[in-house]
C-alpha cells in the first residue's frame, strides 16, 4: 500500500534562515518559497535528489505548525509524506486495522493540490504521518 | 554537495510493534531486525521504493536513543541521513561555513559499514543530521 517517500516537513522559525543553511551550507537546490495561506505555512521544498524535504514556516493566525513550534523553538521533524495509489482505499485499510485518520476523514487538498489525509502519531510510533495520493 | 536522502531513522520504544505497523497496517516491505551492538540499536529498514525508513530500538546499556526515547516515550523521528560524495570534504564545507560536528570531527563506520558523521541540531533547524559517505 505505501509508496514512496514524497517528503519530510521541517517546520522552522525563520524560513529565510533555513532556506540559507539548505542552500549555501549544505549545497541543495531550493525552491522560492510560497505562502500557502490556506494552509497556514509559506514552504520551500529542497530537492534532495530522491525525495523532497519541505520547510514550513508558520503563515497568518492559527497555523496548524503553531503549536509544534512553540514546543521546539528551534525546529524540528514534523511529518513524513508517503504517496498512496488509492487514497480512499487506503484511509479504509488504515481505519479497519485501527489507525486512527486525523479530521473528519474525508482527504482534504494538500500544499500540492492532491487529496491527502493526516495519521495520528500515537499510532504510528509518535510520528505525524501524511498520505498523499500519487 | 548534498546527495540522496538515505533514510529517515524513527526510535521506537517497541520495534516488534513498530514492525508490525508498517508491515501490516501500511503494508510496507520490512527487513529482519539487526541488533548492531557496536551502535547501540536494533535496527529494521521499512523500504518505500525511493528511500528507507529506520526504526530504531535501544540495545544495551548507554544506547545513543535512550535519552530521546525517555523524552519521547512513544517515539519520534530521531533524524534524517543524507548522501554525501566525499565526507571529509562534505566536513570541512559545514565547518568552514560554522556548522558544528559532533564528536571529534572523524568520520565512524555507520550502520551500514559506510563512513558518517552527524551534525548539530541546532544548526539544522532542531532536525540531527547524519551524513553518509555514498
Amino acid at each position: 500500500m505505501l509508496g514512496r517517500l514524497n517528503h519530510v516537513a521541517i517546520a522552522v522559525p525563520d524560513l529565510a534562515a533555513a532556506t540559507a543553511t539548505y542552500r549555501d551550507t549544505l549545497g541543495a537546490p531550493v525552491s522560492a518559497p510560497q505562502a500557502l495561506p490556506e494552509h497556514g505555512v509559506t514552504v520551500v521544498f529542497v530537492d534532495v535528489g530522491n525525495t523532497k524535504v519541505e520547510l514550513l514556516e508558520p503563515l497568518g493566525e492559527g497555523s496548524p505548525i503553531a503549536a509544534f513550534l512553540a514546543k521546539n523553538p528551534s525546529g524540528g521533524m514534523h511529518h513524513v509524506c508517503y504517496e498512496v495509489d488509492d487514497i480512499l482505499a487506503a484511509r479504509d485499510r488504515l481505519k479497519a486495522a485501527g489507525a486512527r485518520v486525523l479530521g473528519d476523514g474525508e482527504p482534504k487538498l494538500g500544499a500540492h493540490g492532491k487529496p491527502v489525509l493526516f495519521l495520528h502519531p500515537k499510532d504510528f510510533s509518535g510520528t505525524l504521518v501524511e498520505l498523499e495520493q500519487s
